[in-house]
């Protein structure tokens, strides 16, 4: 089964990555504890709504964006050979 | 701020409405109780992801179709004048 957390955490990682930055950086520009953020990126443990959108604030992504790229990742694991975009 | 379980929630109770079903049929489907399916419907509670992944599968519908109508709705949200497909 599709843990949507999973796919969150891996997105938000990715995220982070790319923007070259820390979890201390990300974690302190959200206001959430370091173990926390790395928790959720993990799959640990779910984001609430408001977490997840301090998180996205830190990246200075939108959520939708970030749910844009969750949704194709499900798509992917739902239908491998019909995702194309799953970026 | 959009908050994420309010789109879900909306979302989710969307898809019961549309199929006619009501919280004690969809709840007993899913195996949550239907005070906590009415929670999760009128966004005052996080689904967890295991229990979202039961909810869509008693509605039967794919996780990452609520989650591409879930995006639409940010995307109508944050982007006012951007968004088209928020259905």
């Amino acid at each position: 089964m599709i843990v949507l957390r999973h796919v969150i955490g891996d997105e938000l990682r990715r995220r982070r990555q790319d923007q070259g930055r820390t979890l201390r950086d990300v974690s302190a520009a959200a206001a959430v504890s370091l173990g926390y953020l790395s928790e959720v990126e993990r799959g640990q443990k779910e984001a609430s709504s408001e977490l997840l959108a301090a998180i996205c604030g830190a990246l200075d992504v939108p959520l939708s964006d970030v749910m844009h790229s969750v949704t194709n990742h499900l798509v992917a694991a739902e239908h491998p050979r019909l995702a194309v975009h799953a970026n």
